[in-house]
């Protein structure tokens, strides 16, 4: 495996929205720490009831990263619970999590994982203060990540080696000799529907069709090849198959959101 | 006084919204005069007939923020009439809002803060061309802040020292024996209310309730210790007593908003 | 004109909105390519099928930031279809957009604009791999500017001057003697409605009246200098005609939006 060497760059996942100061006093704590940060938001808005999504996008866009790059994703409606925390080692970058099932998706794709479960009694090291049952994107994730970027800590300095994690909430896609069943993960500014079926499940089709809410659609290219109105399918630019619109909301049109069922099958 | 050494960070608040590049063309103009800025946006969702919140979440989160911070406040229905402008130097931090009460609440709770009243004369030595009528953030706050985070300036230079400011339009929380009212100060993304009692004007309750809206309400440690569509009370993570509803909206339950009188009294 | 030496500052125009992480991996493809670049947001709020407001912001934003700042602008209803990509050397900043009309009315405006039109065969001078077809400002817009703010291409370096690009899909305002008439290229999340109507062309009138939906309105200096509920006419800190109520919103109140005709007549 590739060793992680810190790029100095830390992306925050959330489901804070964009009201108030809660990413902005993760940054500071980063700051604090460590004052050369480059810190990006990847996203904040997650829904709060679904952690999958931040996994999704973080395992689809973590490679945009420089290499040595710090992932840290706040979806975390267990904080406060017994809920614990783990950190993943994997292709050079860093990733940290509530242990809820929010990177289960990333993990199951490969062996080439180290997971780590955070211990509590190790955050003495970092000198941080008792710190509060309702908040630890800020007081747990913001003064990890900030050592991991620095180059001063590793996740094996942290916790100890695991191979139990919390699984996902949705299934993995269901593959089948002549038809592949997966589910809208999530639903973009352009109403787009983006599911969890990689490209690789459809390459062995001849003539994809997909099915969503009883229309049936071929595959296209690009958006530009359906007249305005219609509906299709397309490979998008994370490598998944989506539904859009051309020139419309196709979650609107179809009236279908996270979580609808969606299936492809030979023409 | 600790004196503030500049760390080259910069917050900005404003009741701009996301919509526009009001906010980024205040970043331009701080990276005109300072290239090595770390600029933070701490909110830009503070309505704009409600200064009070912005200084609320200041006064939250600034020491969250590396010493020799700049935290600049736009929320500012007055710009263009006569208000002026107040600079505060407070706790290694320097502060910087339009003289409308914005920065009133963290100013009541400390007798070691230095307040200065701009002088718009001493713009000049800045060279700022005429500012404009309507946009002080870009036009007057964004410089000063880069000069002050680049060490250049201090608010001295700018100002005369005052302690006369414009006061809060919010009350401070009435205490009294076995009672404490306030206000809701901000709704965060969950539809959590946040009031303006600190925790430790709680302390000196043996079972502290919490009414609003007519309900009654005990403290809980987190958001976890209630049942699903349960409401309660909790210190949050920035030491006040907030009203919550465990996966759910307080805010749309409760019918309440901004502005609205929270009591604790002793069970 | 004066050459562009890059500050290292990348601003970042799109229709995105604030969903999902979009905007963000465009800021990892530019930081694994150069990790000291600064980024800013100008603004993701463009509405896809109004490009122009795109190159309204742009052009009234540009100038403040530092000088050899490069600007990338995705509204792209075209991507993947046919539409060609031009770079702009202007006034010592760098520009990027669709070749659809964004960038048009800052063109018309000047005569001292250096036009390149992007060769896609020049991309393989980035190893830039085969782009996919739905996302260009990702794996297009983001490694070129990056190479254009690290000074390691110039725009002649990819593509070959032009002087033939996509006219505007809006009209410049219409001058005659006595009367100028233009539209809204903008809402404000305040509600004021912003226009093309630049204040040189009010200079000529001794007793400037806007007309707006039926409304006839004299031109004020600022927002306080109008009662509340009462709507007023200013050039705002843009330098442009705009429409506002005070303490209300303009297009709510005036039922105005995007494209609305305003016109200036005398007294």
């Amino acid at each position: 495996m590739t060793k992680f060497k810190p790029s100095g760059v830390i992306t925050i996942t959330t489901d804070f929205g964009h009201k108030g100061p809660f990413a902005a006093v993760m940054k500071g704590v980063i700051l604090q720490r460590f004052r050369e940060a480059c810190i990006v938001d990847l996203a904040h808005d997650i829904p709060a009831y679904w952690p999958h999504e931040a996994g999704f996008w973080i395992s689809r866009s973590y490679h945009y990263f420089p290499a040595g790059t710090v992932h840290i994703a706040i979806v975390d409606p267990g904080v406060g619970t017994g809920r614990e925390i783990i950190m993943v080692e994997y292709d050079t970058h860093v990733f940290m999590a509530p242990d809820n099932g929010l990177l289960a998706s990333m993990l199951y794709a490969t062996d080439d994982a180290r997971v780590y479960r955070l211990q509590r009694a190790s955050l003495d090291r970092l000198r941080i203060p008792e710190p509060s049952l309702t908040f630890h994107g800020r007081d747990i994730f913001a003064p990890v990540a900030a050592e991991f970027a620095a180059g001063r800590m590793v996740p094996a300095d942290l916790g100890r080696r695991t191979s139990q994690w919390t699984p996902a909430w949705i299934d993995e896609p269901d593959v089948r000799p002549g038809r592949v069943t997966g589910v809208i993960v999530t639903v973009d500014a352009f109403g787009n529907l983006i599911s969890n079926i990689d490209q690789s499940l459809i390459h062995p089709f001849k003539f994809p069709v997909a099915t969503i809410a009883g229309h049936r659609l071929n595959l296209k290219s690009t958006y530009g090849d359906a007249s305005p109105g219609e509906y299709l399918a397309l490979i998008n630019s994370f490598g998944v198959l989506e539904i859009a619109r051309a020139e419309g909301s196709a979650a609107a049109g179809l009236g279908s959101e996270r979580g609808a069922p969606i299936t492809v099958v030979e023409a």
